[in-house]
């Protein structure tokens, strides 16, 4: 009989060995989106066929033939003739660790402080990945039948997952499932457990705007040349209004509020504005000022600049006229924005508005994917409300999180299988921040989310 | 006999030993903003030292007993009893040498290319400073009679000047003279000889905007939390209209356009916008857009940015909200602005329009010095084109530069000097950029100016 108390039992018997099966894990440095990295993440990719082939899995690690051949693994374990069979997505892939100078341990090396682990991809998303990975462990060693499961660990979900989008074609039969469980998401506020009933979508590119041949001094050529840092303010800057909404025409012609349920539900999980500054350390004062902050968070698109950089940043003064500036910009979509149509918005708005005399290029173009809403009231979702009432008297939330998994609904359309995104993040874990960090608690209740949930599969 | 072919004549006779002392002092990295660098503008100024002492100079180096002591150097030579005092001013310290990425040679190990000298401050102002002494340096060894000398040579010309500055009262009684030589500007186009009759003043200083404690992930926060990034360009874009007018109220409340002489006299030393996007690879699309060229470099305020980072800046992508953006912000006054009013206006109009949830702090501010313009018809402005004229048929071009030597108005001032700026720096020099260099020619040239011209003024 597998009950809530199975898995930490299982975690408390097996603690060093998962332990450091998790940090070894950890302390490949799998940034997915920088080439040099790419044997770490052969290797990330090696070292889980190697955990999942004991199981009962076969395993393959496919790599695309175009773009950066970051490897895709795909493993499969049959379960009970005809029953339901599970899709589990993931991502070994973790954000870069800079600004490194932030962390106050080594972000390749995994260290336990006070019950939680501290490294870059701690929770996100190896951590969670890894819960679930010892989950489906447990319950083969405790000899339970289990549903057939289909695993799908991807390397480039923190880079727009192009060679699993490559390889899609080719894996539409494989990975035909009835429910596809991913645990990439986190809870809702005093960690009440929390079933994401929706994500937004996610693009992202980089915008360079090039003045002068070389960087010029700024009294000799200050008023005579145009100044590439100045220009990609002023052109960022024009991407919204004064009250916080997008200027950019046409990129938000087919945003979808909102239904009154989705609404209703959604402020039962909504933080005060009070509780955000204590948490954020500043006001929640981004995005559309006349909407609330659960609307603006879950059910509108953003334009957000994740870096801008240009000229002189070292002690002291340096008086130039830049040559370049360069400026990272993502994008989240809600349902119905579509990526192409948004990207052609933005790309018509940055030429229209370019500075004089300054030469714009995008590069790094990620389109990206839509944004999803799944219906409240699917059977998978009342199985898995009903698990999780088992695990927390309090029952659980339904999010729309204002996160992305890109590759969801990708997977969604080729598999299927009704998504059900369930994790066990919390804001303190920081994650694509210095200082990353999964507490052993919200693991152990990952590895109880698995169990439980895979045996009301069956 | 001092003519035309005496200093091109010296140097060819002594060339490897001048350029051995050039490049000795090129050799040490003097950033006068950096306080790493303290010892090695301390061992500049030694350097200096050590070369004016056998040529009858008394030499004090003075450290002042606030901020970061980079030394001063004040030497002086007597000359004729009851003749004319000539006081030279000159700085030894450099700007930063990044992005160090971009040198072609190191730029404090200097190399000689095709008849240039390749380093970090080769020209500004090294390279004209040592012109100038070698000149004296050959009239000396001549055995010529020569003015009295006074020479002042500072170590944060490219940083606020703060330790000349907090020296200056007791230096009032030392540095009184007649005029006063700088070496550390330009000619006009095509190499002719240019007088400076006015320069624009600076101030610096820079902004940081914070938000969130920490990076925060900008698919769960985005449309919530503030953006510093975001808002840093937006309150930047604010100092400007559409037009490039600068729009901070106050700002050009004292600006004062130049007499009909002055704008006449200014467009013959003009290039072409043409000629312009040649030399610097795009078009002289900066400053108010109404203006024509040489009035917007030469006779308008600036609100420049040099330098703004916050966020990711690596290759690919990393969605973050960053927690703190920087700008370094540099301003150019003419006449009549008085820096502390420009300044307070700017401060006002950053906490008047800084974006919402964000804190703002300004620091590393240098108020700065006010620009100048000079009669064209004095005395001294007569024996300089006299002394140019020999040099180069053409006769010289008066110039107002756009670039600033902050010290000048307040030495002007403490001296009672008349000042008399005539430099031989060209574009093609670099300077504050990677890959400065100074050719022979212009040194020579240098030389060959500062032997006519105290010559004439005994």
């Amino acid at each position: 009989m597998i009950d809530t108390a199975f898995a930490p039992a299982y975690f408390d018997k097996n603690r060093q060995a998962i332990l450091d099966d998790w940090f070894a894990l950890l302390r490949l440095p799998t940034i997915g989106t920088d080439p040099k990295r790419l044997g770490d993440c052969a290797r990330a990719a090696a070292w889980l066929k190697l955990f999942l082939r004991p199981l009962g899995f076969d395993v393959d690690i496919l790599t695309p033939g175009s773009g950066i051949p970051v490897p895709v693994l795909v493993a499969e374990r049959p379960g009970a003739e005809g029953g339901t069979t599970a899709l589990f997505y993931g991502h070994y892939d973790v954000q870069p660790e800079d600004p490194l100078g932030d962390w106050q341990t080594p972000p390749f090396e995994p260290t336990l402080i006070n019950g939680r682990v501290h490294a870059r991809g701690a929770q996100d998303n190896k951590g969670q990945v890894f819960a679930f990975l010892q989950g489906v462990k447990a319950l083969i060693e405790a000899g339970e039948p289990l549903p057939t499961l289909k695993i799908v660990l991807e390397g480039q979900e923190e880079s727009g997952s192009s060679a699993l989008n490559d390889l899609a074609p080719i894996l539409r039969q494989r990975l035909q499932a009835d429910v596809m469980m991913v645990c990439d998401t986190s809870c809702g506020p005093e960690n009440r457990p929390a079933i994401v009933a929706g994500l937004r979508g996610v693009q992202h590119f980089t915008v360079t705007l090039t003045g002068p041949s070389y960087d010029l001094h700024s009294g000799v050529h200050g008023g005579v040349a145009p100044n590439p840092a100045q220009g990609l303010a002023r052109l960022l800057a024009s991407l919204h209004n004064a009250d916080g909404t997008i200027a950019v025409a046409g990129f938000c012609d087919r945003v979808h509020p909102p239904s009154d349920e989705e609404r209703a539900i959604a402020q039962q999980g909504a933080v005060t504005p009070e509780q955000y500054a204590q948490e954020i350390g500043c006001p929640p004062a981004g995005g559309a000022q006349a909407l609330d902050l659960v609307t603006r968070g879950s059910f509108e698109p953003t334009i957000e600049l994740n870096g801008i950089h240009s000229g002189y940043g070292g002690p002291g003064s340096k008086t130039v006229i830049p040559s370049t500036a360069v400026a990272k910009l993502s994008m989240r979509l809600v349902p119905e924005q579509r990526p192409a149509d948004t990207f052609a918005a933005l790309q018509k708005h940055l030429a229209d508005h370019c500075p004089r005399g300054l030469a714009l290029a995008l590069s790094e173009v990620c389109v990206g994917a839509p944004g999803f809403r799944l219906p409240l009231n699917s059977p998978i979702f009342r199985l898995a409300a009903d698990v999780l009432q088992q695990m927390d008297t309090r029952g659980a939330l339904f999010r729309w999180e204002g996160a992305s998994i890109p590759v969801v609904a990708m997977l969604q359309h080729l598999s299927g299988a009704a998504p059900l995104l369930v994790g066990f993040g919390r804001e303190e874990d920081k994650i694509h921040c210095p200082n990353e960090s999964y507490g052993i608690d919200q693991f152990v209740r990952g590895m109880t989310w698995t169990t439980l949930m895979l045996k009301a599969l069956l």
